[in-house]
């Protein structure tokens, strides 16, 4: 045995010489210069990238006054290095990337890249009770990419399903479903990505805040197959509420068949942002008694003699949580105000969750992290 | 009926104004100009990046004569966009970027993007018999992300599993695994991701050419708990054969007990590239007669007295298929060379799948395209 172990050792360091090598492109970036971005240091940030030839750099960070500006200047210091320096903002998660000489970029040095769409943005977390559940728990679900055969929709559609800890070792275990649905220009992989869904989950979970549930995210845009990285045809979508019949009709049969799921209302949740959060008022309103667990977010609706026909059948058939969240500088605020008053004149007792910001995964991340507490207790 | 319908109409139609404002930060990128990128037509492709203050654009692409070089000059069009055509590359999966002012850029156009260990990569995927197996066939396995304890690495660590299309669809199936390793510089995203694992064994299972097998691809960085982008604490690896033994003694376990897997040798599978491959030839030495499929790719090995002792072990316990491949460019080649040598001097059965080409994703898809059809029958 002795000698088999010595020719593994000696192979596993034939291994170990070849880390450089394998990735065909692979090279060290900045690493040999050892310059560090984005750096940490007590109440500041530092920001560095190496720009050999470049006229000017600027850094475009979510923190910033104007996200959609131009961003800041970043100066040349030693060795090419371009470096901003700023306040640490408060705890959250952010996104940024560098502008040289007119072309965004991300920054080399970052491995934590979420995709928002057709971009790609690293991401800068800032630690604190904020941001407390939004890390990696001790204790984690499984996250599962499968497909779903939609006769409604002519297609076959991925969603991404999050079970909780312990799902596996607990064969004989059922349990709720959180429904979680993405906005527009999003995909089945958003609340994973940006919105950090496994990992709060994870955290409520192991803290006991939270009851152990799977969460669904399906893909929202009833035309696709799923998200556009994977180059899948798309086809137009027939029908408005092509999508919401979908859900309802065929993907809790599907959840509810393919999981350990309680299969009845009161183990249904139904969450959703933006276009999501349209969803949610439309799966509510066309199938009531479907959900117990209600929570669109930042979204609203006009008041009208409609919405109100609405909200009755969905008090008539009943529900045990109706929850809402927008910021007051979303530009749905208004109408959000008007949803949380309509929902009031007939009757439907409610949470309006309100907080500052506006139409910003900070926001959705909190509500998640807030509502999630409430479902199924 | 067609009150609630009329009024979700509505709230649909906010919804879709809405499909701008949603992602906190974003843009349309180039697409307002409508410029295209990467655009195949014909023989050729052209590559283009809008970049207002540039002073020089390259563009670096694997298939370039110099994939490690400085790349391409790029010429700058009309409107400040650059441009970059060139003859077609042979139909492959390649990777590319630009590099602005000496920075290395993504193609903001193409969605299509690979992590390569620290790196994002953009990806120009040339259609033709190569590449077939490598897009989306029409029947989809499930991609699961779960976790696992390991007791002798004091970790929770990450693994990819595979299931096949119609997995959870026939509860009382059995399935073999093939355990399928990355190299130095992965994780466990690396086979998924720039290997397409997925995509190759769905349409080698739709077309009859591989058996329905359950894929799995654990983390092989021993110290790591999952790919570095969860950020998550690393741990120094205690003893040589840590990995192998945690793949064998915990992994395998582990796996037959939370998935419908075949729990013999004839029904397990190794394979792995590079370390990966060496990580093969560790487990099948230190546990011969565990997994009856072997197949190590782009490694090799010293001849040796103790190479020689070590596979009389695994010919005394028995296998059905020793497969290697190797690129006659790859710098390992000439211990490739040496363990084909001692495979025969051995008499050990074995196919020695030699190909052009280095150590490349290129040759990595190819060799799982060809040897997944050999296993388990």
């Amino acid at each position: 045995m002795k000698k088999i172990l010595a020719i593994c050792a000696s192979l596993l360091l034939t291994a170990g010489a070849m880390f450089a090598q394998e990735l065909a492109n692979f090279n060290f970036g900045g690493r040999g210069a050892r310059v560090v971005s984005p750096e940490i240091q007590g109440d500041s940030v530092t920001f560095r990238l190496r720009a050999d030839y470049a006229t000017m750099v600027r850094l475009s960070g979510s923190w910033m006054e104007n996200p959609y500006g131009a961003g800041e200047e970043m100066r040349r210091v030693a060795n090419n290095v371009w470096e901003y320096k700023c306040p640490l903002p408060s705890p959250e998660i952010y996104t940024y990337n560098f502008i040289v000489d007119g072309v965004a970029v991300n920054d080399p040095l970052n491995i934590q890249v979420q995709r928002d769409g057709t971009r790609f943005l690293n991401m800068l977390i800032v630690p604190g009770k904020r941001t407390e559940n939004y890390g990696e728990a001790n204790q984690r679900g499984t996250v599962k990419y499968m497909w779903y055969d939609s006769q409604s929709l002519g297609l076959n559609r991925r969603m991404v399903v999050y079970t909780p800890y312990g799902y596996e070792n607990n064969p004989k275990q059922k349990y709720p479903v959180l429904y979680l649905l993405h906005g527009g220009g999003g995909d089945e992989e958003a609340w994973t990505s940006m919105g950090r869904a496994a990992q709060i989950l994870d955290n409520l979970i192991e803290k006991g805040l939270a009851k152990p549930m799977i969460v669904v995210m399906p893909n929202g845009n009833p035309g696709q197959q799923a998200a556009a990285t994977l180059n899948l045809p798309t086809k137009q979508a027939t029908g408005q509420n092509a999508y919401v019949n979908s859900l309802v009709k065929e993907i809790i049969p599907f959840v509810e068949k393919n999981f350990r799921a309680i299969p009845n209302r009161s183990a249904r949740a139904i969450a959703g942002l933006s276009m999501g959060g349209g969803h949610t008022l439309s799966a509510t309103a066309l199938y009531p008694g479907t959900f117990d667990y209600i929570c669109p977010l930042s979204i609203g609706s006009q008041r009208s003699e409609q919405l109100d026909q609405q909200l009755q059948g969905i008090k008539k058939a009943g529900y045990k949580l109706y929850w809402f969240g927008c910021g007051e500088s979303d530009f749905l605020w208004e109408s959000a105000k008007q949803l949380d008053a309509a929902l009031t004149a007939n009757g439907l007792e409610h949470t309006f969750f309100v907080t500052d910001g506006g139409h910003t995964w900070a926001n959705w991340r909190n509500y998640l992290n807030t509502f999630a507490q409430l479902l199924f207790k």
